[in-house]
């Protein structure tokens, strides 16, 4: 018995998905068979809705409705102190937390060996020229502290040498909640060379 | 800053799908909206057409193109053997084998107490008729080993008692490739009491 066209088509879209292999693709198309009519048409329509309604904010680079991205337009933000990030997701992972309310970039990746990315892939370009000709008071650097995100923020960190502006990079050490047997051995050690009075 | 409209509304779908939740529906948005428009596009169709052009055989219970299944209209196969398993993706499962020539019935189910599920809730109906009314030779119990599949196979098995078939069960042991030492010991047991001259 061959497997129905309309099943096997489901499969291969699934499959396509981030994060999702040719057997989740089979256990969730099986599974829709009995998801209601109505959320299928409406998981349809989200997807042709998708692409089209998302904009890249000319700003900042990061996700938006329209041209501009509702943290640019925003005027009570503070626009002398940029947050540089490399996807959207971090925007949302920063806001969640409540505790900035400057602006944002965000750079569409880091710098990457692996995947032969170089720092002309990335979005910098307005960024510099914000700090060139706009009154920006601080950089926040905050990509993620592996060894692409390092590389990336100190690339950014030297183009923006001799700048008027200060330079920051959010700190590293043990995460809240943590377990000083459980971290790693870097994490320790970036802990202990920031150690703070109390 | 809220998540973009579009954003949430693919993500409260992709949430909806079986065995995702909140925070992978989350990932996979966020991955989609590096594939392709092409991808999103052909995705959104097959689900347009996914229910629409899925049936249920009106002889088996198995899914089908029109209504009878591939297998059921198929005349090379024994149909006075009939494998009765709980889902769709059970049929799938055992023709992968390619031991099996006869036909399928397809439950829809197990009788469950934890789900309020009934034998009345069952696809069981055609089956006894067919026992009844047809040349069938030998009916093969093939629900799951559970406690569901096992209560389930002992119903029908109660059910067919008297009349002129051959009823089976799928044979319970340790299974191939695998290794004693990580074998439940329900496994062991039922291994040990089907135990076999060589």
């Amino acid at each position: 018995m061959k497997k129905l066209k309309a099943l096997e088509r489901l499969e291969d879209s699934l499959a396509k998905l981030p994060g999702v292999g040719r057997k989740s693709a089979e256990r969730i198309a099986f599974g829709m068979l009995e998801m209601e009519d109505y959320d299928i048409q409406e998981f349809a329509k989200a997807l042709m809705n998708f692409k089209s309604s998302i904009h890249i904010c000319k700003e900042c680079g990061n996700l938006a409705e329209s041209d501009i991205c509702s943290i640019c337009s925003d005027e009570a933000r503070d626009h002398s102190q940029i947050m540089v990030v490399s996807s959207p997701k971090d925007v949302l992972t920063l806001e969640a937390s409540e505790g900035y309310k400057g602006i944002y970039h965000v750079l569409g990746g880091t710098i990457s060996l692996s995947k032969g990315r170089g720092i002309e892939d990335l979005n910098i370009d307005r960024l510099i020229e914000k700090v060139d000709t706009e009154n920006v008071r601080e950089v926040i650097l905050a990509t993620n502290p592996t060894i692409e995100g390092e590389t990336t923020a100190i690339y950014i960190s030297k183009l923006l040498e001799g700048k008027n502006v200060e330079v920051t990079r959010l700190a590293q050490g043990l995460p809240i909640g943590g377990n000083l047997e459980y971290a790693d051995s870097l994490t320790v050690f970036k802990a202990l060379e920031n150690r703070r009075k109390i």
